[in-house]
């Protein structure tokens, strides 16, 4: 076991009204918000962004706004948010939607307390050091961005995808109304679905031992995952695993997974690319590099995949032919993914040709080598891209 | 699963020098700190007491001492810690130790805050609403306080043993060194194990339903200790053991494995009266108390008690005898807390006659019926510390 530092000092609330205590949740903190969402038909239509200014209006708080967020969010809206913060003094952000809201939210807190601009931080320029309290009510389950201490960006003019961590990024409250996930079409459920159980396998793929703890736990994650996802599939209108996922998206994102170990990510990481360059839905990136990724590195730790294939897969462990059980857990793996009507080519998500391969192989090594499991250089993935096609 | 609120923002650091991070990071909530610990051998023959005390001075941190704490903490040295707070104006309360340390200090934490005597809280006199920050440096892990809402403290004057739960006496933060935690002598190892596997039951044996995630987390840590139980067990200065074994001790007891589901607690209620009248060490009125409850309540939930045989113990499901299936994973749990050495019998603890036990029973449920899978009254509660003779 690792040393290790943990933190989540977010406060969760799940309950059939819970965005309806968002008023009361801000007031805590300011009397002025930055209301941060997608100002798509749905927020609209479905009557939430009424309910939402109608909390905050009891609650005595001023709600400046800034629609628009898409996914694979843009740093160009962050900026914006960022003029909307100084100008109105505003004390504190709240983010209603899925990741790519949040993850705006937290930068536009971030670049609200910083003189320059917001993109320094993600272009590692500059450390962060503080931010804007960021509340968040949860429509769309998948990046746990909700729980935890992570905002991704997307900026155009450099094609570029990347990310900052810091504990202060961590929500000071996240409210989840399950009944707001009932809507969300089957696609996009599935790709959150994949979104998180790859949160929780880049932990598990580690390469620290005596992990019991985080091992069971992380299993206990994914096998939760499959039942809820099985439920799911045959009825998309199932409340408890609507609810089950909203948890679970946390569980599986906020860091209490990792606690003690070292992690993997460089299938994120890689994935991003295919983000960066052809918009391509981060849930989908992973189902179709996750299995490929698993393929290029099992020989690494075999015993790892051995472990994954019998006790999440509940594969029957063939102790003559280990290699055979840790290959039938990545068939497995890449099995659930299909079930579910997931990608697992390239060409399945628009990548039809290999010409980008090499660049977004620079790019995703652009910081050094990645990964925690095997380490990977720009070969390496270019060649996991290859196998993906 | 049902609705649910949770929070824990302590801070955790698991490292071999973890300890000594305790001066800056009372630094940095107060400029005084009142120091709790047992006062006993252990804390200034290992050193350990010099080293808190060089932290916090290299901090610049002015601290005052409260030693003497015992095992089953009792208000009276409370009540002379919120006195020192007093008079010296402390800002902040810093535990080093184990549970009872830190319940103690939560208590001082409590009462500081409040002009009348601080058992009004714990007879439910009176609702806590305040209380100074809490450090802790964890030296024997079983109670989970370090990460927990609770204080459990006993007055012997009315011979009662009550709690305190809320929010804001979860620990600031929470040093665990594993180094600290070699020399804790087998008995106490064992009763910490049992404590901590208890408090995962506690909240398994839980009627609600469609709560695959924490189920499994539950099935999942408590895998864990098992494992870790036998490591330990041969060689008591198994560093990784240890080191897992403190932050179970968290994860068990912090509240995250109850998220969405109701719990029972009516062992622990029972078993508390236990310490109440006879002293008795709180990990071993569990592992006497927790089988004789399951087999007195197990026919009310007959899926949970199979679920839990197999998914724990692996126990071969009968399914066409799934009762017998059930009480052998009840078996199981007998044989792991015999396995370790723990008592399993009234007498093994020191209770010799049924004197009390009609007086146990009716303290117990002095606040009406107990228990969360099967609601029990003082005859239930009598009947079962029968079964335990």
């Amino acid at each position: 076991m690792d040393s290790f530092e943990f933190m989540s000092p977010t406060k969760f609330i799940l309950d059939k009204d819970a965005d309806q205590l968002c008023g009361q949740e801000i007031r805590k903190i300011s009397d002025n918000v930055l209301f941060v969402h997608y100002g798509d038909g749905y927020m609209y239509k479905s009557g939430l962004h009424g309910r939402i200014m109608d909390a905050l209006e009891a609650a005595g708080v001023t709600c400046y706004e800034l629609p628009g967020v898409e996914p694979n969010p843009k740093v160009g809206l962050v900026r914006e948010g960022i003029g909307l913060c100084r100008e109105h003094q505003i004390g504190c952000v709240l983010a209603v939607g899925g990741g790519s809201v949040i993850d705006t939210a937290k930068a536009v807190a971030l670049g609200a307390k910083y003189d320059g601009d917001v993109w320094d931080f993600y272009s590692k320029k500059a450390v962060p050091t503080e931010a804007l309290p960021v509340g968040t009510v949860m429509t769309l389950p998948a990046t746990g961005s909700e729980g935890s201490n992570g905002s991704v960006l997307n900026n155009p003019e450099t094609g570029e995808s990347a990310d900052v961590m810091a504990d202060f990024l961590r929500p000071a409250f996240t409210l989840m109304n399950p009944d707001l996930t009932l809507t969300i079409p089957r696609r996009q459920t599935v790709f959150g679905i994949v979104d998180m159980f790859s949160h929780v396998l880049e932990r598990y793929f580690s390469s620290s031992v005596n992990v019991n703890l985080t091992d069971y736990m992380c299993e206990g994650v994914m096998k939760a995952i499959l039942v809820n996802a099985r439920a799911l599939m045959e009825n998309m209108d199932d409340y408890n695993a609507r609810a089950e996922f909203m948890w679970t998206a946390i569980v599986a994102h906020n860091g209490l997974l990792a606690a003690g170990r070292n992690q993997d990510w460089a299938t994120h990481t890689i994935g991003a690319q295919l983000s960066a360059q052809y918009n391509a839905v981060h849930g989908s990136t992973l189902s179709v590099l996750f299995p490929c990724w698993a393929k290029y590195v099992y020989k690494e730790n075999i015993p790892r995949f051995v472990q994954f294939a019998n006790r999440v897969f509940d594969v029957e462990v063939d102790f003559y032919d280990q290699e055979k059980t840790a290959l039938e857990g990545i068939r497995r793996l890449k099995e659930f993914f299909l079930s579910m009507g997931a990608p697992v080519t390239l060409k399945e998500i628009g990548v039809e040709t290999d010409e980008k391969f090499r660049k977004m192989a620079e790019d995703a090594c652009r910081f050094g080598s990645i990964g925690g499991l095997k380490s990977l250089n720009a070969d390496d993935v270019e060649a996991i891209y290859r196998m993906a096609q």
